[in-house]
């Protein structure tokens, strides 16, 4: 392996060029920006690395897939996604977030560590294997989707038409990154998610807000419907909502147990004095990686821009997003959920479901995880850190585990990376590191 | 006064005009814009009248002080305000809010009704009255201030250092409107108000929602906390809030009893079923004129555009009005509402006091009040009604209750002239029957 380590530490500036060139362009999902330029991109890149690509149609973004069959035994996918989370709040950014700007030995820009750094790390460790050694020694596919980050709304579309294009011996999955004391995180699941926007109506038009002595206001009935929700000792009060929640395994567990978690630094660098419930330790680990949660997200009525406007608002909105574990069934929390605003009163209160995903976890003694882990003993001077599940959602569900297939993450952020907040970065280091150990595990696989 | 009708009839067009002109000019307070040039249009208007204006320089927003001493023994005070509410939200405007727009008879503009189109009823019909007749019969003043609907912050700075332009016989308040029987409102008095925003802040920077199993929500915090200020009963939950508010006379009532409220066209026209617990005739009316109120003007926090984002929010904020009626003290409900929140666990949320105004209530045998009220019986077909305070809050305490001046409202806007909201609008027929009313009180007093 060290010709390719020593071909792609040669050639970093030329790796760094392509990752910031893709983090010019944006492509934000959630809002349709970018989209169809981002894909051109991510086909270029293939092209170079002279893949078959295919532009796959779904009712929403269009899914890069690309395959190079070297004619081996063994097939490894990787998935990633090309699309990334809105800028905003913009004011935050100390530099443009689609202009990717160095600082400190970082990268700046949206995109750079979820998922844009992590997808090139990969192309560009299967390209500079190929410069070195001609061939692959295994067969790769590429699924590159386009909605990741809106909750993958339209993947199940293609894993339903395309079957053959999913057939694997393992998946590597899109992201990671390297924990406070510096281990790489090897991650075996993601939880599910429910997101949905909860939108009360009043009057059909704002008015002057004497008249709210008389006159319902969406705003106050939203507050009294969410507050119903959760308390404030977090416990999620939706009946049923905690059922189908599995106890943690003894192994489970001391996984749990050995990861370290720089409580002190995060709070200090969030500005904050504790955590919620005052949880450290096991109890914070555990409730970080194995519970659910129920979160605002957004919430806009009224006024709200500089100074007093007396207003009745007409209309109230908030975003909440469940993050789901174990066998929690989005669709089921969902009718739970209207259930519970119809109990409280609050049947008035419309719920739009903008996206579902379930909860996926590869096995422990799975053989690729086995290997990625050896890998990362190997290559790392810090052993890795085997997480149980990300703490994030992904659509592990739907286009691993419904089909049997094991899946792995890892990537090239780093705890501070900022992921769908202001100021994203990685380090550059990390990604050329990054690159690395791509080869290396499609060496060792 | 059928000369000076004659005169007001055959120059509508160009009394429309000076209307249309300031309606033009925005200025709105709250963002402070468009002051400057508001200032000088108004004192344009007055120089025709040749009435000696002051600029009156304030902390905030200066007040333009008109006098024009006809050597009589009565003095009559106008108090007008030029500025006026955000135009927000835009999009649901019709016509761009500074451009005056006719369309059936209205004319659509932020301002037509509150408060442009009454101050310029005034000084249309103080022009009439010269044009006709050469002199007033009787001193006139103007105290047209230009941050009323910010709370008049700075007003009390002008009583206190000018008291020789307060002295009057009467002072005729900014506003008021026809009801939806046709009835000219004269109204004796304003609610106070305690304007205030409520602020939460978690982490330093937004999160990627998956840290909200472990990491503090602001928008809970805030969800929270408003849930405890009231219930779903409509009932205000801040301990001692109704202390001073003082029981209805017998006279109040039966005043209150005979307004005419067109409840099932006002719900019709609101898109509504019914009124906040399903309240109708007079219960209705005494809440909309004699109850305090506690309402959700506005609130934000996270990811309030397009799809999903899944964020964690560092802040979230609410602005929240209090209407006051009786002896409620701003200041006082100010303190209780601290210790209410600090009581209920939310010492960490923020409160920001962006205005108070105390309630104010002219009496009914006042002499003003008879003139007034006598002087629309003799001028419209319908039989003025009386409100003994209007549902809205004004400085009225501030510039007159406090130093014993009587004063009395009426305005030309209607019950659908949407003041605070988009498409402001009055009908043109009102504001011309508006300079004449004017013309004939001036007459009477």
């Amino acid at each position: 392996m060290e010709d390719i380590y020593q071909y792609i530490e040669d050639h970093k500036e030329m790796y760094l060029d392509w990752l910031m060139e893709i983090c010019k362009q944006p492509s934000v999902a959630a809002q349709n920006r970018g989209i169809e330029e981002t894909v051109n991109l991510v086909e270029q890149y293939l092209q170079r690395l002279s893949i078959a690509v295919e532009n796959i149609p779904t009712s929403g973004n269009p899914i890069v897939y690309g395959e190079l069959d070297s004619g081996k035994d063994r097939t490894l996918t990787f998935y990633n996604h090309y699309d990334v989370q809105p800028e905003d709040p913009i004011e935050l950014w100390e530099s443009p977030p689609f202009s990717p700007e160095i600082r400190d030995g970082k990268l700046f820009a949206r995109g750079t560590a979820d998922n844009k750094g992590t997808l090139l790390s990969r192309i560009c460790a299967i390209h500079a294997y190929q410069q070195v050694y001609k061939e692959l020694p295994i067969n790769i596919k590429f699924i590159i989707e386009g909605e990741e980050e809106i909750g993958s709304p339209h993947l199940s579309e293609f894993t339903e038409k395309h079957p053959d294009k999913l057939t694997t011996d393992g998946c590597i999955w899109e992201n990671g990154f390297k924990s406070t004391d510096g281990r790489l995180q090897v991650t075996l699941g993601c939880k599910g998610m429910l997101y949905v926007e909860l939108h009360a109506k009043g009057a059909n038009v704002d008015l002057h807000s004497a008249k709210a002595a008389i006159v319902t206001n969406p705003a106050w009935r939203l507050v009294w419907a969410l507050s119903t929700l959760k308390n404030e000792q977090e416990e999620i009060l939706i009946d049923g909502f905690y059922d189908r929640i599995q106890e943690m395994t003894m192994e489970e567990k001391e996984l749990t147990e050995s990861i370290d978690y720089k409580e002190r630094e995060e709070l200090e660098q969030l500005g904050l004095k504790s955590y919620l419930n005052n949880l450290t330790g096991f109890n914070l680990k555990e409730k970080l990686i194995f519970q659910p949660t129920c979160t605002i997200c957004g919430m806009e009525s009224g006024y709200t821009e500089q100074g007093a406007k007396t207003v009745l608002p007409s209309v109230a909105k908030a975003k909440i997003d469940f993050r789901l574990v174990s066998e929690q069934d989005p669709d089921e929390i969902l009718q739970l959920l209207r259930k519970h605003l119809n109990k409280h009163g609050f049947e008035d209160i419309e719920i739009v479901r903008l996206k579902g995903q379930r909860a996926a976890l590869t096995k422990l003694n799975d053989a690729l995880v086995q290997k990625v882990v050896s890998s990362a003993e190997k290559f790392f001077e810090k052993k890795p850190q085997v997480m149980r599940s990300q703490a994030g959602t992904g659509p592990m569900y739907t286009l691993c585990q419904k089909f049997g297939i094991p899946a792995v993450g890892f990537g090239i952020g780093h705890a501070g990376s900022h992921n769908h907040a202001p100021n994203e970065n990685i380090y550059i280091d990390d990604f050329i590191e990054g690159i690395k150990f791509a080869a290396l595990v499609i060496h060792e696989f």
